[in-house]
């Protein structure tokens, strides 16, 4: 029943997400900065349904769900309910603008169950227009709608911050994989944990969190430990999303994970490569970054004489433990609120 | 006398434009948001070098020449001479970060003398990315430096203003150009100018003389008039450009003109479909956007048939008029200097 009834509020809460979605495209479609043309309206519409609103839109909504459990679960006014889910799309946007970039720098064929969106007839490089301008949405959408708050600037000054950080960890993990294809020795655990932070952790974690404590008016710079919490958690997201790139079912991830081919820095080869003897190096030097699947199956095989799922597991409930009792020790219930909630919706999640 | 005066003081002003260059390249290479290795500080240190400084630098010097002319030509103090730099740096930094994606959208092969940073060996794609990072050393600039500053959110709000209408316009000839493909009569007179306005003409025109109002003080909201004179220089500016890629001498202008192998929308293709009888027109539907020689050579023909040059030189006397009595008119002297100061720098101009 409880189950139900939180289900019940969170497609509720989705709904009127999806409703705020339609108003602001409504107004970027009227952007007065721009004279608009009926061609030019049309194309920004269709790319911003197929890029912005179809994923699972867990940072977007988790912006909302962080502003009420900080204001100790009082009922939002409207004005509240409208901002808050404006914020959680301007991290959606930036989502969908890193996406179709990504995509573009890593050739990939399909995303959220269709095409690239720069694989779609007519797009093609056009699609790099087009995550400049998702990434230019975003401070429309502040300037229109928060330009009179008193946090206006910090929340500029996020959104900056945080796309760096981003942009750096991508740089990081597009060097690092250059580097790795002549030597792999170069995964470790410091190179690692260093790209996911950055690429993953802060606009994925750290941002939504962000967002809901400007709202309530509170100063970032009071919140480092909380910071560092959701970095963490971050970490432990991405060290799961490789994990089940490699040994999830595909039909609950719905993806065919292709790290292994594609050469990624991932957990599972920075750990084999901690605990695999000469022999062990070779048989990965010789067959991780390769396509056909007998290569991957060597990698997949190594891993499981390495007993890499004992090791998650036991990296998981680890984490898990550490990350509570740091949670446990922060001064505000109602920010332990927001980090337990975080923390539950991924401990041990199987998609 | 008065030449060499000024000739001296220009280069005396870009050897300090050069300078404050390093300064920031060197902090953002210690940006503290980021966890910097040895191999990402070479390699942003390498595309800084490869992309940043090497243009002409006329939007970036813009910035300081019209902040002195505000001042009434009073001695700037070094804190004024490094914040006007700066702000002429992000307008450069904005100005690469444009060039780097779009000669990814072209397909282009060369940029100011040297390959196009993607083409460089182990570049490729990862020049999404820089051109990203080039983008978002902006706000890192103008927070490290002006934090403080009461007119910071302001540079804010212009930075994000222009660089969307920048993207804006660039998708509007992105546009353009696929429905130009299937039907020349798209290119008109009031299509020209609204690519030119958002693509062109306010990063290039308005946002130097923008940031040196700032600077000064000013609310831009009471600068309408001067914006509107720069989008109209810089209209101005672009039809020289498109009429110098023509008719202009390569040993000149530094580079040969592509505009009618590659189905562009300039002033001169728009002139000649205004112009042009029946029997003309199915010349130019025929011929433009054909990348061999004999099929350009009809179009340059045809061009000379309708006496295009002599079109050219009366628009440009006309403009010439029209701006410098816009320009007249404005109630303070010292912005009418600033304004012809752009002026007299494109008047005639051969390059």
């Amino acid at each position: 029943m409880a189950a139900a009834t939180s289900n019940g509020k969170s497609s509720g809460l989705r709904s009127v997400f999806l409703q705020v979605y339609a108003r602001l495209k409504s107004e970027l479609l009227q952007d007065p900065a721009f004279d608009w043309t009926e061609d030019s309206r049309q194309w920004i519409d269709r790319m911003l349904e197929y890029n912005v609103p179809g994923g699972k839109l867990n940072r977007g909504l988790s912006v909302i769900d962080s502003y009420k459990l900080l204001k100790d679960g009082q009922e939002l006014s409207e004005d509240e309910i409208f901002l808050s889910c404006s914020l959680g799309w301007c991290i959606e946007w930036l989502q969908a603008y890193f996406l179709v970039l990504d995509d573009i720098m890593d050739g990939s064929h399909t995303r959220r169950g269709q095409p690239c969106w720069f694989r779609v007839p007519k797009v093609d490089m056009i699609a790099i227009n087009d995550g400049i301008l998702l990434r230019n949405h975003i401070p429309r959408i502040l300037r229109k709608n928060f330009r009179e708050r008193p946090y206006y600037v910090d929340l500029l000054d996020l959104f900056n911050e945080v796309e760096f950080q981003t942009a750096s960890g991508q740089m990081l993990d597009l060097i690092t994989t250059h580097e790795g294809e002549k030597d792999l020795s170069k995964y470790t655990m410091p190179v690692y944990c260093r790209i996911v932070q950055y690429k993953t952790a802060y606009y994925s974690f750290y941002m939504p969190v962000a967002c809901a404590l400007l709202m309530s008016g509170e100063n970032l710079d009071n919140f480092t430990d909380v910071k560092n919490i959701l970095i963490e958690m971050g970490t432990y997201f991405q060290v799961q999303d490789d994990y089940l790139d490699c040994f999830g079912d595909p039909k609950v991830i719905g993806k065919i994970g292709t790290d292994i081919e594609d050469f990624k820095c991932s957990w599972l080869v920075v750990q084999a490569l901690e605990r695999a003897d000469e022999n062990q190096r070779k048989i990965l030097s010789e067959n991780y970054g390769k396509s056909d699947a007998a290569h991957v199956a060597k990698v997949k095989q190594l891993y499981k004489d390495l007993d890499l799922e004992s090791v998650y597991l036991e990296y998981e409930s680890k984490s898990y433990e550490k990350l509570i009792a740091s949670i446990e020790v922060q001064p505000s219930k109602s920010v332990q609120e927001v980090l337990k909630s975080f923390l539950g919706k991924i401990y041990k999640r199987q998609k």
